[in-house]
């Protein structure tokens, strides 16, 4: 799911390679998933566009981060449909192509499948086929596709100061479970387990309300990083962010005496939505999504940028989102010397630097 | 592309873990690609289906058969496009998911991607969008997504007996290049190199002519093994089936002393689609395929059965075709075991057995 270097400058190498198709109507980057023209005749031909897009785990199950079966099949399907819900696609269903190694026991595979399975039935859709091989590791390649109505295209792409920034839910489980996983002297253990449900439901409700919209798959600073720069904009985080961290996590970095804003530092994000919504739509947004007893979190606000500002440490910093992002596990040499990069940054914080 | 054990058997065991869409138009193992309702209402709501396939291109990475990263990449979107063709659809387009090694040279990356853009080039189709990760091991999955007219669907299940067996084009030439890339004492040189070119432009001809299509990629023997039993047929090869055959491939074979059918029975397929056509269409079908310049080859008739019929050794033999598939390089202890079991068969064969 991520990648050598930085992921954007990677891939925009290796798309500068490929031919832009003329049935795509996103630009790249614009969007979780690639929006695409069905038939002929542009927007009099087309009442619907295609919604797709790939994802591979196997990062998350080398590094040891993914280690449950039924957990790896089941963020094959959460990562792509979290994708399609970020675009407020209605899911088609997902192709899944598995490389397992040849000892893998038929329990493993079984509780892989069950996990495919109930990711699929979590967000009422279906496997549509696949792909199995063999290999030295696991790997499995989601793929989903749905539909979105051509007049109410949703991307990254939209939001302008005065917006209200939202997250669909809670943030940080995914830093929280990582820390639980990687975190010195913890057992791995994390209450409740990390199985996040793609936010597929409620991304049907954006389209026509939200200005802009990502998933949080990389962790909410990322996210609003590339919302910051495909809009020209900044974002001012809430007083109140804390209230809007997930407590099992924020227990975890408690304990650890790290600081909350790791959990939206950390770039193995929660898979909620991150979206934007016209001050004057907050109402009628609200309502709808009441309707379905769905409680989406104020976050912030857009801004005329630059930067994406935390009430944090006694006062409102510029958060250096680049600097953070490259601060991976593997890069700054193991998961002590990460913690120890992080507890430096806050130090530097606090002393208003 | 290939799997554990046998790979039907296998997908079947997975594939039983999952509920089936409503919106699958085709039965598991049906069709090459899987045919996929877009809108509600059946017949009526939807002149077109999606099809849709995916295809990890791993194992010949792993076992040293694909080695050229230019070729890995052609090989990605050319396995999925097949399947496209197969089922007679016009692509929109491929998304790719790309594991890279840590230490992939960049050279490495730009012939992958190169192959990636020649092969949808070569299929005037377009790669959507995709993934990219890092890993231990290389690892490729294209998926293709096209559209075909619901009207003429068309599976690896309609054919009758007295139908006329067609392929694409010449067969043999991916049993070949392995035969040039494992086989005793070759440098692995394969004169014109292996780059199969998906059937694509060929493949829209089929729907409403071709009673059953599904392509080669796993070699003669075991396609046609796959079309009988799910048709209750049998099929008589035809005399001449010699001439069918790539010219590169049955040198190789001769020069090793071994038996011309070991390029329809090895399990690494050329790639072309082999298809049924009533007898009474036979004309028209061949008119239409000349006005595109194109040249099938009638290597056959399908029969009552059961079995695949094949002269040979002087004589018409029923061939053993699930024996004949489950001698894979790996199974049989390598390419030596593998050839003499082939050898043994034709001795077999030889003495009328």
């Amino acid at each position: 799911m991520t990648t050598i270097g930085s992921e954007t400058e990677f891939i925009n190498t290796l798309i500068g390679r490929f031919e832009p198709s003329p049935r795509r109507r996103n630009a790249p980057h614009e969007a979780d998933a690639e929006l695409i023209e069905l038939f002929g005749g542009g927007l009099t031909g087309n009442t619907h566009l295609l919604a797709v897009t790939t994802d591979t785990i196997s990062e998350e199950i080398e590094t040891g981060l993914y280690r449950d079966p039924y957990q790896i099949g089941w963020m094959a399907v959460t990562a792509s449909l979290s994708d399609l819900a970020a675009v407020g696609a209605a899911p088609l269903g997902l192709l899944i192509s598995e490389t397992l190694p040849e000892g893998y026991g038929s329990e493993a595979i079984e509780q892989l499948q069950e996990g495919i399975s109930d990711g699929c039935r979590s967000a009422r859709t279906h496997v549509l086929g696949g792909d199995t091989n063999t290999g030295q590791l696991l790997s499995i390649t989601g793929t989903a596709i749905g539909l979105v109505y051509h007049r109410h295209r949703l991307t990254r792409r939209g939001c302008a100061p005065g917006d209200i920034l939202y997250a669909s839910g809670r943030l940080g489980r995914g830093n929280g479970f990582a820390l639980a996983v990687f975190g010195n002297g913890r057992s791995g253990h994390f209450p409740g387990g990390y199985l996040p449900r793609a936010r597929v439901r409620e991304g049907l409700l954006l389209p026509g309300a939200a200005t802009s919209c990502m998933d949080s798959s990389d962790g909410l600073f990322s996210t609003l990083a590339q919302l910051a720069a495909l809009n020209r904009v900044g974002f001012r985080i809430a007083e109140a962010w804390e209230d809007a961290l997930d407590r099992t996590s924020l227990e975890i970095v408690r304990s650890a005496g790290l600081p909350a804003w790791l959990l939206l530092a950390g770039c193995h994000g929660e898979f909620e939505q991150i979206f934007t919504v016209g001050e004057s739509r907050r109402d009628s947004f609200t309502e709808k999504a009441g309707s379905i007893g769905w409680n989406p979190v104020e976050i912030g606000t857009v801004t005329e940028g630059p930067g994406v500002l935390l009430p944090v440490c006694g006062g409102t910093r510029n958060i250096d989102v680049a600097y953070l992002r490259n601060l991976s596990f593997r890069r700054s040499g193991g998961i002590g010397k990460y913690l120890d990069a992080i507890l430096q940054y806050e130090h530097e914080m606090a002393k208003g630097e």
